[in-house]
């Protein structure tokens, strides 16, 4: 069976271990990578010999057309970068993370991608990704209930990305500590820069509204190096469901993973590229993909061994 | 949007509780349960004021066709009733559960089901059914790795049934219990026929293909009240994975559930009854279904709420 060939675009956290996972990947294979022409020659180990090209035409001419674009870059442009890789005729697999503008980015997704005959996959990480599948099924198992997503602890990419935008921030590292029933502190961690205030940085960062409905914390750093120290890429989530099936209440159902964060979303991210290379022309989220879809090879040695 | 109209067959435990999940259920509508002629006007309290039938024929005749059967039956005969049902024109669900048929049953109902343009869905349960949905789910998210499947403590139908086989058993119960790593010890509560020998039925359990291969422990008792006292619904699973994503080893999944059993496989039913009516002509596992399909009512409304 010919392989699925894959681009990555960018190379960030998510590209290095997308690329790591393509690796190991038996039914995939990675064409290159495409970066923006600023980035080309930067970061070079974490090619691991693969080719880099400053745009999708270049890789085009060298290697021929690959069948799925893997979008690791900024979350906030992912869906322009997916409808230009679907206009040019490429599956699409994004780990687009902003949930309130998920449903919007389906549609409009969906829409260029029925034109280009192709699938976009969406959403395609862990929390939105796998989590939504697990609160999905859990709903399914139990109508009637409350599902509570507890975060962390670790680093929030979004969190981090709001305080470093504080006025007088340096440098900034936020850590989500769950506090049970879906709730959570943040613990900031501030490199300032020379001269700026700690208090107008606390007040302003306690104002944000990042921050501004949970308990916070925040704490100075004095060096880059005492920043990075806090910034390990360890995560994990404890979604717990109470509910009913039919009459009988007290089900419990509770998912718990401890993991490396950006290594999880880069794997789903691959499993989503293989369901997209499958699936009807249209756009997906983790819950509108047969979870057999996410898997390399035959269905029925799947249904074999899992079912 | 017009109800799903869905029979019951059969009303043992789990199709009592298949009528409370569709009482529940929005968007589903009950029009009676087929039953054998032998048991018609029995158990009446469990048919919650629906009409029953002692053929398919006489409930379409009353009720007009519904387009899901949910087949509640003994487990070994269920691929044989849901042949007959498609061929009926209806859509179907079973909780079949011999692991190792199952894959002959999806191949030869898949063939039924494209025959008769409807959707068959097999082994609908809690395992196989939404255990088997997160061994998908977790091996796509750590592609390397271990599963362990820890059942109990609760009743295992299977190997209850298994132990009521053994001359001399009048009635037996068997506990399951989990020793971790995917092992587990059997507690088997046996009432023994009136001058039954003990040792003679301890050693033909202890022989039998369901218990050999584990820790046995087996109870005698005296009286049917003494033994149904060991009999309750409660049971659950502890479904762990240690993996790797990429190159991140220690990626830590683990699903922990505490149900009422029957509920639950019923719950899941009535579930997998409304993707059935939803999906392209074909037999399908928890694993071939997408999860929104699980759920009632409108995508885009579970993209924006569960994503």
């Amino acid at each position: 069976m010919a392989a699925i060939t894959a681009l990555v675009h960018g190379l960030g956290n998510i590209g290095a271990n997308v690329i790591h996972s393509l690796e190991n990947a038996p039914d995939m294979e990675c064409l290159g990578v495409v970066r923006g022409p600023a980035s080309l020659g930067t970061k070079t180990a974490e090619l691991r010999g693969l080719p880099e090209f400053g745009s999708l035409e270049a890789l085009v001419q060298a290697k021929g057309k690959p069948q799925v674009a893997i979008i690791c870059g900024p979350s906030r442009l992912a869906p322009e970068e997916a409808r230009r890789y679907l206009a040019a005729g490429l599956h699409t697999v994004d780990s687009f993370d902003i949930h309130s503008e998920i449903p919007r980015v389906v549609d409009d997704l969906g829409a260029e991608a029925v034109r280009a005959g192709r699938s976009a996959v969406v959403a395609a990480g862990w929390d939105p990704g796998s989590d939504s599948v697990l609160r999905a099924l859990f709903e399914a198992m139990t109508p009637v209930g409350a599902t509570f997503t507890n975060f962390g602890r670790g680093r929030s990419m979004g969190h981090s990305v709001a305080a470093r935008a504080i006025a007088g921030v340096a440098d900034a590292v936020s850590i989500t500590i769950p506090l049970g029933g879906g709730r959570h502190a943040r613990l900031v961690y501030i490199l300032p820069q020379a001269g700026a205030g700690q208090e107008a940085i606390r007040a302003a960062l306690g104002a944000d509204a990042y921050f501004s409905h949970d308990p916070l914390e925040v704490r100075f750093v004095d060096s880059p190096e005492e920043l990075a120290a806090a910034a390990d890429n360890s995560h994990g989530v404890l979604l717990e469901r109470l509910g009913a099936s039919g009459r009988a209440s007290n089900q419990r159902l509770s998912f718990d993973m401890r993991i490396d964060n950006p290594a999880l979303t880069a794997q789903v991210m691959v499993a989503a590229a293989r369901a997209a290379a499958r699936l009807a022309p249209g756009c997906y989220t983790m819950i509108d993909i047969p979870p057999v879809a996410l898997l390399p090879g035959d269905r029925m040695r799947h249904i074999a061994r899992l079912v």
